[in-house]
């Protein structure tokens, strides 16, 4: 950390945050300028004690030096996480297609959908049981009857099973059918729900919030693996800003900035990114190329009739149609799409 | 709804829509326009049929009319909603003050800083005993001892207590010692919790999220009220905007949009919106003016100390001169500070 | 500033980052730390260099400590800036009110909105001219013609002129007729426009960018003091955020903020702060309870037939109603009504 | 239009808006719903009168159903745009590359970068002799010196020149050397300059402002295109929001939008997108997938030594790695590289 007096600052002051420092075990080193004094401090492992510095008269800042994050962090863990999930793998230099509709609405749709998908080469479908929606008077989701349409549909086609959860009660429920659990862009900081993620065995696909920082989502991941789970997925689906032509702002790029500070694969969300079916492809090609390691699309047997998010899912033809021109440019990037 | 038809759209598409409309039970209006067609639609009492409808060859746009929510709404229920909460009320005409730390850190300095507020004059008493945290390193609050510790203050001065919950698992427990539950920024789209809220006979006072609209803020306070808590408190805390000279953005000017649209009080959290001590009073007297009903500051005997939010806290001297700047300005406005 | 290199980083890089300090002309300080070195710098005067070191291998970041303006901070020039303008003053202490329509749309209506205004006891009248304007097709102000109404309401009322000026060939013409030149939040950062309004000698009101931070907001009033007039006002308009429920997002937290760091006095503008007339009264209120030095609201004869910005504009009775919630509470904050 | 009015709006009140309406030469066509009551209207080619309804009693809001602009708009000019430059082209299903540095700092350096770039088969150099910074005290370009700067590398290499314009009165001076000429991002909304620029008979392309909407980016190229200059290209380089990341937020997903609403081509510049020469290579290769029609790009001789924008700028080595990896995904998607 990095102390800033303001020029006004006394020299007691500046001897007072000295004393702080020592007092907090950590080595202060005392920088004068021109027009004040900056005091650097060596010897923390972190930003405690950081606030009760800030708080001493005549201080005007203090910057941290160190990330906050240890096991998320590239600079301890250089190589890229990579692991196997059902008949595929998330990370490690594939481009990993995750598929299906927002929620599942009943047995046939499901296993239509999972039929299909099988039969273009995808591995993992989603489907929502639990929904977050932003009214009460909404379509929820169908809770347990959804999850065992869910493995029935795994158990027709062999695809693996990415589905939601909400909340610390249902982790279990969900873990007897999911290969990967997500946690929604609304639960990003529910730290309970993180938590109990921590000690389940399955992957967990980490969506960003809508306003999460790159430091607030790298933490939360952090959450999770620091009670021992180790398979954490990034999940990029767009954040909230003043722009209005598209769902949500897709900040496509996070991808390189991600690689640079964390080990952890990063998926991308163009349904929830864009909000559009139409601009659903442009954005895939654009994840692909700018380096993700994969997509999460909702795809729906028929958008037009879908409970919800039908304005963004796309038609079986759309996909087929998406998936054929990724194909190309994965070859000559000489990226496999799994 | 309004369904906008692009200028190109066919009359067999202007054909079907009206056809979808009209299976979903609704009345169609045919507007036609100079370059195009818009179709009016009546008897839908939400928005429910709108995404079958915009995904429709042809359509546009379509635009949602009335307002999704319901037992919020100041259209159906115009008087202001005010109610007791221990020694004090909420709502309809006062200025309620809520004061004390950020975390209860040990019995010692809650019941100091209780025992200084009560004197004061204040009513309630927050501290948080389950905090969300950044961090899985933080501090994350003192859980039951801390409920325990509220309790004492509580009995020593016959404050009400308003504390945190951030799961469902706890909410039975903090039922026991709260007069008001409140849910975080981070917690407001959080379903299962407040569904569970909406089962409580306590208060609950709801923040609005970092990236919450109107719109969402209203409806999570509908889900509260949806399962039959009439006690829901709006509380603004700043949103996250590109501005960086503080924590976060306060935004006072939804307290006159609030008033239009709903009957519940809200009040204003200056602390969080600010994230520096100096800027609180000002922010305070602010919404004093602008109409709020009300302040919830955080206070600490020592916030150069504090384990958390220390920039953020104001000392007994200071609330005790922030607290005698409100009270001629309250005075000329003929709202009794509570 | 302080160098924070990567972890990773050489002995060799350190070395090389410590003489490129030196080649421009500073002192480096090295801190070493327990993972990683840091590198403080002083004998810099601004932050010329920060890039050049930025792009050195093995540096991770720069922070720059010191603030980037000088004639505007507060640091050297610690007394409020005030000044008499017409009849009244702005700045040092009093709430200086500013009125008026959106533009001038004739001779009639302008007058009018002096002679009531006036009559109110307000000394200052806005109006456009020249008006920006989103759409070619819109309305853009009458121009010199406007500028000769603005002159007539002055001599008839006494009152003095704010008006907008938008390019650099009319400054010459306004300058004769406004008291106040006004730089719409469009223009913020026009930097022709500044440096050609840091030659007049009347003083300039910048209004704030829809996208500025503190930084660049002082930035381009250090412009505007850098070649000489030291009349600058500031001016928050609201900014744009993601919230949807008001025009603009009013910051009124900036009012402390800018206090905190320059002289300059800040006026609130919570007609296009909010977009909506009835918003406009508690805004005012709060603007005055935290402390702004004065308003710059939209008054006209007859909104429902404004030619522009007529939902935002007061109707002369409720101008003359928030004039007279303004009174009492200025009175018991001793802040004289200007 | 559509007019919305509140449930307590009274048989009277709809009956003035109706009356106005047709005051306004338009047709009113009345709805009545269970709850409230909506007026649409048509005859009308624009927004105006829009707000002289918002304004009267009962009205809750005035929705626009079509859209402002009409030159740019895609609805009546379905072809895209294409046009010559220099020895390539812009627009109609190529990739256009435009490179050089933020600012032309000496003969020899732009020169270099010209020989380099052609060498590489680059046709357009991009350079500023005008540069709008933020602070008063540092480089603000050549000015004139620059110009005859980039009309030597011209004239060296053949390549065309793209620079900026900040000013309506340097505008025939930088026609004089420009083959397009650039707006920046700050002035968007600068109409004096856009208008200006509407006469001129070279190609502007149009930066999208920091806090530029979609509408309100279109309405600026409807400016330039109202004048009768139909070369206008479109930027998008990164606008502003809370995430801290990167310099700016690159809003790839306007590439799809802005193909669906207007024919203008559309060029993205991953530099100031991001604000790091590391992130730009994936951003560029993110472009081309997602369809832009080209990219501006900063590359530099010695990007450590740099005058401004060093951190964004390409080195000549990390330039041509890029470049050859853009070239066999151009290829597969058939889009030739120019």
């Amino acid at each position: 950390m990095l102390v800033v007096m303001t020029p006004q600052a006394t020299p007691q002051q500046v001897e007072d945050v000295v004393k702080r420092i020592r007092e907090l075990g950590f080595t202060p080193h005392v920088i004068p300028g021109a027009t004040r004094t900056a005091i650097g401090i060596t010897g923390n492992r972190g930003p405690e004690g950081r606030e009760s510095i800030a708080t001493l008269p005549g201080v005007l800042d203090v910057i941290r030096v160190t990330s906050p994050y240890k096991l998320v962090s590239r600079e301890t863990h250089t190589e890229p996480t990579a692991f196997p999930v059902a008949a595929t793998r998330v990370g490690g230099g594939g481009f990993t297609l995750i598929a299906g509709p927002c929620s599942v609405e009943n047995e046939k749709m499901i296993v239509e959908t999972a039929v299909y998908l099988a039969a273009q080469g995808v591995k993992l479908l989603r489907g929502g049981a639990y929904k977050p929606r932003t009214s009460p008077y909404s379509f929820q989701g169908l809770g347990e009857e959804g999850l065992r349409y869910l493995d029935k549909a795994r158990r027709e086609t062999g695809l693996g099973i990415v589905t939601e959860v909400m909340d610390v009660e249902n982790v279990a429920r969900i873990e007897e059918v999911a290969d990967i659990i997500q946690v929604g862009a609304r639960n990003m900081q529910n730290y309970p729900l993180l938590r109990r993620l921590s000690l389940t065995r399955k992957p967990v696909l980490l969506k960003r919030g809508l306003a999460g920082t790159l430091e607030e989502w790298l933490m939360a991941a952090e959450y999770i693996m620091s009670g021992g789970n180790r398979q954490v997925i990034l999940c990029e689906r767009g954040v909230r800003t003043f722009a209005d032509h598209t769902r949500n702002t897709l900040d496509l790029s996070i991808i390189p900035v991600v690689r640079k500070y964390t080990h952890l694969p990063i998926l991308i969300d163009p349904s929830h990114g864009t909000g559009k079916a139409e601009y659903v492809p442009s954005m895939s090609l654009a994840s692909l190329a700018a380096g993700a390691d994969g997509l999460i699309v909702e795809v729906h047997p028929d958008p037009q009739r879908a409970v919800s998010d039908g304005p963004q899912s796309l038609t079986f033809d759309a996909f087929s149609r998406m998936s054929a021109s990724l194909r190309p440019i994965a070859e000559v990037m000489r990226v496999p799409i799994l």
